[in-house]
């Protein structure tokens, strides 16, 4: 079967909170009959994004400053006229960085760096669940 | 048939132009052979970019704001001198945002979040013909 | 067989330098058994990542330029502390384009436009051997 689809449910604090899911990814992997690959990492939705760090928390603060001077909160945003809320910046962020990542694997394994690692990046405002779609595709 | 290339043709207004393509990539999955996979969305060409985005005007606008706050056009550019255009802000903002994404789909349909639309970014000045590459590939 | 999966080496300067990795990548697709899907490209490790971009030395200065600008290299980043080494704006930057690309390819050759070239970004700070990995998935 060479292709899998599977789904993962993380409840985010949310204003680009950063969450590792490179665990439950690998998990998923590793119980998959897909041997080698690439698997697609994709968040539904307008204001969230998957990409790959160094997880440690001064480097997570590091990055959420960046977002920030980058896509400030506190700007006049226009889409806040459309529907009253105020995450303008959440949109921006997340379209900039795409709504997701493909990785390689081998022998069920992701084909990391030692020092990398997945990110869930919720740019919305309210803590909030998310839904993140695996699509296993492969031999 | 494991892999399917399929293409559609744009006319971007460009500089910055967001071209809503999400209807179009729908209905190519719907009458493709393959049912579950990932789509690979790509355009070929160094000033334009795919993403995902709620496509409402007001947010189309702050997006283009954004990128003229992140990647101004009323800079010196280098490359300006080699060949006589005035486009290096568009050359900038793609490879920052990379030629394309990939998403997946099931039953023929795409994965995507209800407020989540699939656009062409055209970065360039002329307004232009585009050609997006669709490359299925799933079972 | 449908997934195949090749390494290049590559020996970067570091600190932002841009490497033209287009011909390898093409010839490696050439050699493949695959003739037509998508070729993931990907980079392990958190301070590096993969885009496109007209390769020309002008445009290549313009970019790092942009990239100095928007993540900056003389500012106080926290990550600094963790291991006392100074490529806060390397993780960021790797980050904020993602590890790696997906592309399209039929008849084993790349769908690229006529000025568009693949590159690595190394934005780690001492010069370093760098592997890209190349992941192969079609028929």
């Amino acid at each position: 079967m060479p292709v899998e689809t599977k789904k993962i449910k993380v409840v985010s604090k949310a204003d680009t909170d950063m969450i590792n899911i490179t665990e439950e990814v690998s998990h998923i992997l590793s119980d998959s009959k897909i041997k080698d690959g690439i698997i697609n990492i994709f968040v539904p939705g307008s204001t969230a994004s998957v990409s790959t760090i160094e997880y440690e928390p001064n480097l997570v603060n590091d990055f959420k400053d960046a977002t920030e001077r980058l896509v400030p909160s506190n700007m006049k945003y226009k889409h806040h006229e459309t529907w009253g809320d105020h995450n303008g910046k959440s949109h921006i962020r997340a379209t900039l960085m795409g709504p997701g990542i493909t990785l390689p694997f081998k022998d069920k394994k992701l084909m990391l760096g030692t020092w990398q690692q997945i990110v869930l990046l919720d740019f919305d405002i309210p803590a909030r669940k998310r839904e993140v779609i695996l699509q296993i595709v492969g031999d």
